[in-house]
């Protein structure tokens, strides 16, 4: 492992959710932030209501366990079609009309990300209270391995603007579906010997706020110091405390910076007074 | 116009259709003899009958006029999602098992292919008689300009086996529905400049037949003096005159070789013994 951070050209990796993609307008503005950022950058996207309104019209059942979606054979043509095929090129094909050069990808792709099936866990059941096996279905976990760096550098290097949904395969024919905050984190990770990496995670909330009922509360910077002295507070809890955990775990295997804010704002990354920024 | 046709490398770009998409067993070989033939290679892909059966479980109705199918909006929707999203990905993934590094496209990604969507034309309903505005919607017609070389040629020298759906765009964000006939003569010819081309459209038969009730009668080779023989004699005519035409068309465009066979014989083509040759 080498570490020339200080020499390498910067990367910033963004992942957009549902809200953004299901809103037009947001959508717009957002792509034009996107396009206007310097330095190389990956798209990452993940679903929208349009894959629950197919498999309503197809008639799937939705399978929970433990309030979590099993992915079904069928379930997984879905996401395929709706992830890869429908919100996959219609962000190509916006992005396009702003020159931004953007190739829509997915992890079968020039074998660009690599999972494995997640195991059959013996999980405790929060109905019953009793341990059972759970098969989430065609649901692909990511390692350190998982993404192939040297044909992602290609495209980036030749001028392609990666542009990931978060469809990914096995390597034996198996297409799986992935968290797309995860595929993000592990792109950033990925990419961290060969850019200085930006990890950029947008969400519903302007950042991480001090006071969850008021927007404006934004936490403008979180360090392993500072994040202990939050949760000590209590003011970082329960659902924020996953998506923290998270970003430091990518700053922590080489990705320089993460922020965690609103796709509305992301214009204001370039002056760094986007979001909350989470930093060694 | 350079010509460098003798020391360029070879490039096949081979089209099939939904009789072998829809076959996994023949598919399977397909793409194993693919994966075998020398040089660089393009695959482009038609539909199957999963569009169909996603389209009836929306609840959509076809529109036809004059037997041909309007792209409306929602079926724009379904064939981007069925060919751009789970047929492509599933190509590229069972392409990746074979080491065979596929990257699946549509003509957004790279803004490789652009279109035009067809104008409204006026033409006469069979049925009625009567002469009539026609839009066939969103269905995009492509040009001498519509490829662009220069990206399709960095993606080839750079390892990547492009496998194309036949979703195009018009480079203001909209997808087109392309027919992928003309999206793989499109590429030949746009390419032939780069390299010694060969362009092979996979059907149901072995090639083009002397006798249509006897499928060992395949032609093995036409040119224009023998196209012009057989259809004096009435042996090529209705349904094969336009693939005849598009393939003549092809080869005065400065596309190399063009054949017609089956996807089942292409491990035949490295012996030229693949179905129907056609050439100048």
């Amino acid at each position: 492992m080498h570490n020339l951070s200080h020499q390498n050209p910067t990367l910033s990796i963004i992942k957009i959710g549902g809200n953004v993609i299901d809103n037009p307008e947001k959508l717009t503005a957002f792509l034009i932030a996107f396009n206007g950022l310097p330095g190389y950058k990956i798209l990452v996207h993940g679903g929208g209501k349009m894959a629950t309104k197919l498999a309503q019209d197809m008639g799937l059942q939705a399978t929970m366990v433990n309030g979590r979606r099993v992915t079904d054979s069928q379930t997984l043509q879905v996401v395929t079609m709706v992830y890869a095929g429908l919100i996959n090129k219609n962000l190509v094909a916006q992005l396009q009309t702003q020159h931004c050069n953007a190739i829509g990808l997915s992890g079968a792709d020039g074998n660009l990300i690599k999972a494995t099936k997640r195991p059959i866990q013996n999980l405790k059941n929060t109905e019953t209270g009793e341990n059972e096996e759970v098969d989430f279905g065609y649901v692909g976990d990511l390692d350190a391995q998982s993404v192939n760096t040297k044909n992602l550098v290609l495209l980036i290097e030749n001028g392609f603007i990666p542009v990931f949904s978060a469809i990914t395969h096995n390597g034996e024919s198996q297409l799986l579906n992935t968290n797309a905050d995860t595929v993000a984190s592990a792109l950033a990770v990925a990419l961290s010997n060969n850019y200085q990496t930006s990890l950029i995670y947008c969400f519903e909330k302007k950042g991480v706020l001090r006071d969850i009922e008021d927007e404006q509360s934004v936490i403008t910077e979180i360090n392993p110091s500072t994040f202990e002295t939050l949760q000590a507070q209590n003011i970082i809890h329960s659902g924020m405390l996953p998506k923290l955990h998270n970003a430091f775990e990518a700053i922590n295997s080489g990705v320089k910076q993460v922020f965690i804010g609103s796709a509305d704002e992301l214009h204001l990354l370039k002056t760094e007074n986007f979001g909350t920024r989470i930093t060694t």
